[in-house]
């Protein structure tokens, strides 16, 4: 190990290590994958956790719909080609973020399950976690709840290719976490969600 | 603002703000953007740089070829269009990176201006923080290291399209920090850059 010494500066062959960018963030990196259907309250579970963790002192980072798609991602529409591409960017950023040490919270509908096996398979192959978050809730309460009326212009023909309507949302078989926000209040899901972190030694370094 | 309080979970409306992020980390976000022919010394300036913010508690991560050209990036080539594509998702993701607080080292030749410049625009344009680092050496210096033999074999023929020898390298002409290596030692380039952002208030917050 080559050690150079200069104004107090000095660093040694080769990369930070995962075990000193652990104790950097005083956590363990991971990308928390919530998946389900729209209005399934991915999203309201996902701002209200990023806050409570960093009131913790934990480091977190949302990835969304708003923070993806109108950068990274916004040369990509509908397609199912663009629809596959934009789930393996989102899995490439978040891997990214699970290596700098941040609890990430990737929050998509991402529907097809050879999807987000690819997500989780470019985390595991490098070593990183993926804890996949099943926002599972029936589709007759997430088209009841339809706070956007999306459900309704799909029902009407207005929007093609809506998840759970004309495009199949494929249930995760093997999710870390199962979230039915339906009968979880946005406290207890959050707190679901900790409690997992907590007994997976995240938190621990 | 609404309270919600339950098992001692509390959150507000809205997303975490920038000043929350910046207390939680410590450390004002932004992008260290280096740029720079081949050889000119960028990676092994970023590698201790991150090692070095590492070692006094800040929080940092590298954006490299490694870790960005066999990963988001491995579905584009090396044709114009696939190059400013592969510096604006580069861009994007590192602007993700400094909205979440962390001080991003983004080390890649970058050699158009206009690239460089619209990823620039992008963090600005959100508020956050950019910093060109041009790593400036003559090119009879880089050409000399050669550590890879890849100067050889542009002047050969072998490798089309090489910056410096038959593809332009456009200077900055406004980074915020020069770094001519073939004058600094790493230690001294680190340092370099460790002053601009104390200086620049980055460690305060």
């Amino acid at each position: 190990m080559a050690q150079q010494k200069a104004t107090n500066i000095t660093w040694h062959d080769g990369f930070v290590t995962r075990e000193e960018r652990t104790a950097n963030m005083n956590q363990k990196g991971c990308t928390l994958w919530m998946t389900g259907l729209s209005a399934s309250g991915k999203s309201t579970v996902a701002v209200a956790l990023e806050q409570v963790l960093l009131q913790r002192g934990k480091h977190a980072f949302r990835l969304d719909g708003d923070n993806i798609r109108f950068g990274l991602n916004k040369n990509l529409g509908f397609s199912a080609e663009d629809r596959t591409e934009n789930i393996r960017r989102i899995g490439e950023v978040s891997k990214l973020f699970a290596d700098a040490g941040v609890i990430t919270i990737a929050s998509f509908i991402s529907p097809y399950a050879a999807d987000r096996d690819q997500a989780r398979k470019l985390h595991e192959e490098a070593g990183l976690n993926f804890v996949e978050v099943y926002v599972n809730i029936p589709l007759a309460v997430a088209e009841e709840r339809d706070p956007k009326g999306l459900y309704k212009k799909a029902r009407a023909g207005e929007i093609k290719g809506f998840t759970g309507i004309d495009d199949p949302y494929e249930e995760p078989k093997n999710a870390e976490i199962l979230l039915p926000t339906h009968e979880l209040s946005v406290e207890e899901s959050v707190q679901v969600i900790l409690d997992y972190l907590d007994a997976n030694g995240y938190f621990t370094v």
